[in-house]
């Protein structure tokens, strides 16, 4: 599946004294990234908590090549990198709109549970269309 | 009843390109001095909602009269202007912890309701104490 | 001139523990929707910068009606309501995109100033044609 | 050099609708229990840059243990991990204040520039004394 980059401009409020998107603020691209790309896959957020499911963040990490301004245009591409039954990893990839030139990028790590009690679940049972899809992203 | 100011450092993550505190932080920095006066005045917002209420904000305005820059210390002063059965204005001042300095002035607007079922309540019927409380800071 | 407005997807990074999107964040898409403004009346923010003035905040004010949720679609309005030599003030109104519904109004106000030395100017001289096509704006 | 940790209380526009502190606003954390710390120490970061430095995000990781919740006050532990001309590696460990229970863990990797020309420094030539402030730090 050929799944179209999230398209985002650098908001004013998002920059910092240096003149630029202040770091902070890509770990919070890279959710808006996921959530439009869960949506493109079909599996929009909504619909998943409905089937009574949630994922948690259980860690991050981020590495700054070069900044973004004030009005810059990026690219963020999304990747699912590995999808078990009770976890997956999504990478990210923030490039420059016009010259495609790399600016960030970032993985989150995450796990399934059940939002009624909070316990964790085995996305492959209760999902399962979920978890193949997700499989099948981190095949392709 | 005099309620010593909240006392604030301008942090980094909240400068923006012009190296000034971005506008819309202050209205993240009243509601902190808000929550910090409910716990002064013995009514920390958790005990509010132990009893069933919360304040929702109908409205705001904001006043920006000088910059605060990064690592600048403030003190911000909370005054409740107005409280009636069902709606209660706080006002806030925001001045330079050393010099005294005004920097920002502005002012929130609340309504009581039921966590329950989102219903607004009288807070005079809901926690008499609390309005009573309410009215004297009012008066003072 | 007929502006189409801002459109915004509000992100769950907005919301806080209520389930709605955190108040504070109207203020940050009132100047989402401002640049957005400028740039489709053609004189994008970095334009009139690039001419040597900047739009500092002297004061904004904001009113909820009804609550935005996490992944809601809303429209912002945007429109001058005036504008003179040192100052104008941009209204806003947030609506939900599908049902056109209210959610929240505010207004910003701004003067104008020297990049080079922070000394505010008249926009009349400074810029004659943005200064004509924002007063036309009003009128509209 | 034994430096007292950073207090925090979690702020109510921080939580987001699972009821939690948001995981991005961490990586806001680190940052001012960072500039605590070099407060503490003795070169704020204001004395830093006016030596002509600066520091940059090259990048960083998160891993999230346990929750922090409205309200909740928090301890943050810093820690240099290691420092070379060029770089520096710091460690975070976020903690409940009452129980010190670990909330989250993180690092953030820097480099030196020079704040004139964007240009790479050795901190070790630029700044001696904080060079091996830096380095007496990471033994200890």
């Amino acid at each position: 599946m050929n799944v179209a980059p999230y398209a985002r401009k650098a908001q004013y409020y998002e920059t910092d004294q240096m003149g630029v998107i202040h770091h902070a603020n890509y770990i919070r691209w890279f959710e808006e990234s996921r959530v439009d790309y869960l949506e493109k896959i079909g599996f929009p957020y909504e619909r998943v908590e409905s089937l009574g499911i949630t994922f948690a963040v259980l860690g991050l990490s981020c590495e700054y090549k070069a900044p973004v301004r004030f009005g810059d245009r990026v690219h963020i591409f999304v990747r699912f990198t590995s999808c078990g039954h009770s976890r997956m990893v999504i990478g990210y990839r923030v490039a420059d709109a016009a010259t495609g030139e790399p600016r960030t990028t970032g993985e989150t790590s995450h796990y399934f549970f059940r939002k009624e009690d909070g316990r964790p679940v085995s996305l492959k049972k209760a999902i399962p269309d979920l978890y193949e899809l997700f499989r099948s992203l981190v095949a392709s």
